[in-house]
This record gives C-alpha cells, sequence and structure tokens, in this order.
C-alpha cells in the first residue's frame, strides 16, 4: 500500500453515505449495530485477482461495481430488498491509493443507486488483489424470501431480461476489442433486485441467478428442489448482439446458453401466476420477463433445441 | 486446490453443526436466512498469510480458531451475544484438502464453543492463503450495545484478564522456542464474550478490545468518546510467565504494556459499578476484572509508571 491503512480509512470513510435507514452505528467502532426488524438474508462473495477478474481488462471503478454487483445478485435471487455490505479489501503493492478510491466510488455508486448502506470493512496488504463482500437483504418475514428448493411440478420456469451478453463480451474483452455494450455487460453487471422482488410477490415458489450459466444453474435449482426442468431454446431471450457476433465467428448460436455472468434470474412460478409478474417485473423491475419452460416430477435438467436436439448441461461443449 | 470446490464445499458442510438458534436456512442457498429479532452488531475481518499469521508458526486448525476468536472478540467489545459466522477462504496451490479441513475444524470448535453458527460462506483459489470472516452478534436493542463513544469524565477504566502473554508467546515462536502456555495464548486466543456481555450488563458505557495493545487502543477509545484516559501501569496485570521472559531476555517488563493481540477487554464504567462488575465477569465471565485507571476531561492516553514516568502510547518504543 501506497499510504498507511488509517489514512485510507479515513479517505474512504469520507466519501461514503451517511448511513442507512436501519444502521444505528455505522463504520468505526468494533462493529456496525443495525435493526433488521424482519428477517434477513446474508450472503458472502470473494473476488480474486486473475480468478474472478483481470485487472487488465477491468478498471478499479468496474471491479468494484462488479463486485458489489454480484454480492447483491445473489439477494435479488431470494427476493430481498439490499440493505448493508461489508467490504474487505486485500491489496496488494502495485494497487495504490488512488486505485483504491477508485474501486471503492465504483462501489459506492452501485450502492446509492441501490440502496445499499456500505456499512463496514477491513483493509489489509495481500499479494493480489482481492475482494471480500457480506451483503445484507432484508424482508418483513423468513417466509417472504424465496430460496432454490420450492419448485414444484407444473410451475413455469421463467428467466428475466436477455442472456449471453456477459460471455460475448469476455470474448471480444480477450482479444482487445471494444464492442461498448457487450464489454458493459461483463464488466457492470446489473443485480436484479427489483424484480427479484416482484417475483417473490408474484409467488415465485424457487429462484437463482444466474452466475455459471443457464444449465449449470438450472440444475442447482433442480437438485434444490428435487424437480426436473425442461427448458425450450428457442423461448430463451438471447442478446441480439452477442447472436450477431456467434455468426460473425462461425459459431453455433445456442453456444451462448453456456454462458455464464449475466446475473438474469431464473424462478419458477405457478403456470397462471406467470402474466401477473411479466407486469410487475416490466413495471418495477425495469426489464422483461419470459417464460422459458416448465417444472415436472423427475430430475435434471433438458434443454430441447429447435431441431430436436435435447441438451444436458453438461453437453454444451459439444456445440461448435 | 487439490479437490474440487463443490467437493470440498461438501466435505466442509457435513462437518458442520446443524444451524443457529436463528437460522431458518443456512448454507447451500444463494443465502443464509435468519431472523435476528433484535439488533445486531456486524463486523468483519480479513486475515492474510504473512501479515496476520505465519504457517510457519501456526497449525491450520490455529489459524481458523484465531480468524473466529479475533473476529469475535470484536462483538465481545460490543456486549454481543455472538450469532452467526460467514467465512471467505482464498486457498493457494500448496494448501491442501486435509489443511483446510483442520483450518475448518479448529474454526468450528470454536463455533461450537461459544455458540456461533458458521451459517455461509465462500471458496476460492488464490495466490496466498487468507481468511474473510464476517461475524453478526444480537442484542435486545441498539442501546445494548456498548460502543467505543459513550466513556464520560469520572468513570473507571477496567481490564479484563492479564496482558502481555501474547507477544510474550509469538517472540517465542519466532525464535522456535515452545513454552506451551504463551504460545496458545498468541496462537488461540479467547474470545471474551461472556465478560463483555456482563460488563455491558453493568453499565459499561464505552469498550474495546485489545489487538492493537493497551495504548494504542486505549487512545482509539479516548478519541471516540472525547476523553483523556489515564491509566496506571502497577495496577495492570500482566501475565506472570511474560514477565519472567522480560526479566530473562533482561528487558524492561513495561514493554509488555505495548504488547497486542491479547483480546482483553478495556472498559470504562461508572465508578460505583465496578465491584458490581467485577463480580459478574468473575462469575459469567471465567476471567478477574482490574481496574487501571480513569476517565478524565481531555484527550488522549497516559500511562503512569511506578518511578513517575508519563508514557504515551507512541512513547513504547523507548523502553529496552
Amino acid at each position: 500500500m501506497r499510504m498507511g491503512e488509517f489514512e485510507l480509512l479515513a479517505r474512504i470513510r469520507e466519501r461514503l453515505p451517511a448511513g442507512g435507514p436501519r444502521t444505528h452505528l455505522g463504520s468505526g467502532d468494533d462493529a456496525a449495530v443495525t435493526i433488521p426488524g424482519g428477517a434477513t438474508a446474508t450472503s458472502v462473495d470473494a473476488l480474486v485477482d486473475g480468478v474472478h477478474f483481470r485487472r487488465e481488462i477491468a478498471r478499479p471503478a468496474q471491479i468494484g461495481h462488479k463486485a458489489l454487483a454480484t454480492a447483491l445478485s445473489d439477494l435479488a435471487a431470494m427476493g430481498a430488498e439490499a440493505g448493508e455490505a461489508y467490504v474487505v479489501l486485500g491489496l496488494p503493492p502495485d494497487f495504490g491509493e488512488e486505485e483504491s478510491i477508485e474501486l471503492l466510488d465504483g462501489m459506492a455508486a452501485l450502492a446509492e443507486e441501490t440502496g445499499t448502506d456500505l456499512a463496514g470493512g477491513d483493509l489489509t496488504r495481500s499479494s493480489q488483489l482481492f475482494l471480500s463482500i457480506t451483503v445484507v437483504g432484508h424482508a418483513s418475514s423468513a417466509d417472504a424470501f424465496v430460496a432454490r428448493r420450492g419448485a414444484q411440478a407444473g410451475d413455469a420456469l421463467v428467466l428475466s431480461g436477455e442472456i449471453g451478453a456477459a460471455a460475448a463480451g469476455l470474448e471480444l474483452l480477450e482479444q482487445g476489442r471494444g464492442d461498448a455494450t457487450l464489454a458493459k455487460r461483463q464488466l457492470e453487471p446489473t443485480p436484479r433486485l427489483s424484480a427479484g422482488r416482484a417475483l417473490a410477490r408474484a409467488g415465485a415458489t424457487a429462484m437463482i441467478d444466474l452466475s455459471d450459466g443457464l444449465g449449470a444453474d438450472a440444475m442447482h435449482l433442480a437438485t434444490a428442489s428435487g424437480v426436473k426442468l425442461e427448458i425450450e431454446a428457442e423461448a430463451v431471450p438471447l442478446a441480439p448482439a452477442a447472436v450477431a457476433l456467434s455468426r460473425t465467428m462461425g459459431r453455433d448460436p445456442w453456444r451462448l446458453l453456456s454462458g455464464g455472468e449475466d446475473y438474469e434470474l431464473l424462478a419458477c412460478l405457478p403456470a397462471d401466476r406467470v402474466e401477473e409478474a411479466r407486469a410487475a417485473v416490466g413495471s418495477e423491475g425495469g426489464t422483461t420477463l419470459t417464460k422459458v419452460g416448465e417444472v415436472q416430477a423427475g430430475s435434471g435438467v433438458e434443454i430441447r433445441l429447435p431441431d430436436g436436439r435435447l441438451l444436458e448441461p453438461a453437453g454444451f461443449d459439444q456445440l461448435a
């Protein structure tokens, strides 16, 4: 670190907003004090340079944004209201004061946008840049949260937004090419907090956010719920710019189904509530909601391509 | 990592206790769900190999124990009841499966002893072993917690247990010498949770745990409360084995006052409640409570040696 930890902490504190509605005592004491007033959902995510992001590709503000966004995405997948975030930064010698502040500014901007209070944290030296983000979300009761395990045979399977853009964006970035829209979807994902709450209110029975990819995350949900998920590939909204890029590169666009890091929400809900959920996600969540399949008795995930081929998540690698 | 993240996670989960009294949905979903029912105190601590601990000196179980202990010590300093812990592990290639499990076992043993629920976490590859621990403590209301900022002129200054042993233990360990008692105080500190709650109930006005050392932490408290702390060195209970070691090495035993990492509690409380607090800490906290000084109007920290010399925290380095 090019400056003392205390000095950097002081600079960080002065840039943080004054505290959230539940925060009684913020950063600077032995612990932050909050009054949750209901049930809480808590998630922890660690991000390491070279594993989860790359300093050659992402600017510090984008690293900060994405770290908080991916943590908040877990709260979105619970249908939670964003509450507090606690941030650990491991700072290597070649990551200076200005970069640290820029990283925190990127995080603070998303915190403000989502109503998240950056309530505490810790700084340390380390050989490699890393972040660990703990986020706490809120709901009136534990039952108001949506876990992965409640899907029922007969439920509809719905997806927020479009997928494929983040993976396409990463491919372009790795080649040093700059499609701004796709790159932004990779570097600055949007946690679907409002859509998640709308889905919870509309009666979602199970929900997960897409970090590993549609097939892999559908499998997590199917396993937790003890059901089979059938997905119609043609119904899945793929980002048009990503499809165009696949075609240009002579690749099967269905390969985009396996791309991760879109942080859209995959949810199950009673079939007769899809329209209500779609309207709520459109008006409050600012994005689309699409029925992409059905929940059936059984286990596993099947993705049906238009030509009748059935893909299992592990089978994505067979595509060109 | 020598094994897949999923496999290690599965092995970890099967070793964890079933969940705490407030935990509605534990590890394995997008987030852990709890029902706090009052106010919460949340603290985050990061520990990095070579900065906060050293793999050459500490066994994996001790690294796990100490990481959770230092985090819980922050809750002790709030007078909180231990609740949930969320654990991030960054695992380098040369830290194998058995070592990871041993580290978690050391942590789980302390969790069980203190009634802490290991409710969630994340694993990642990294170049350097690191841990990030988030702990959540509970109280009936926000006012029941003790911050650093409430000390009043006229309050007594009290200290739990003895100090100096952890620093002496580190010195021995670095020399490859093995006084078991002193080494244990360095490698396996005890968070003073019961003592902290007893002090809170006895009316503590401000409290902090000793991680940086008596002088430095007293200064944090004095600054937060806007008071001056006067400490009588002769009243401070120094660990006899540490004093003996200092004498053997020809050093001024008062130097032990600046040793950190004892994780004892330094608290202020009305002078007429010291006896009550001492009795409560003795019976519930399992340790001693000693009056070591007074709170006065002003600022800063003064430590008076028996020969009349006055030490300021920054002046510890002057001692042999």
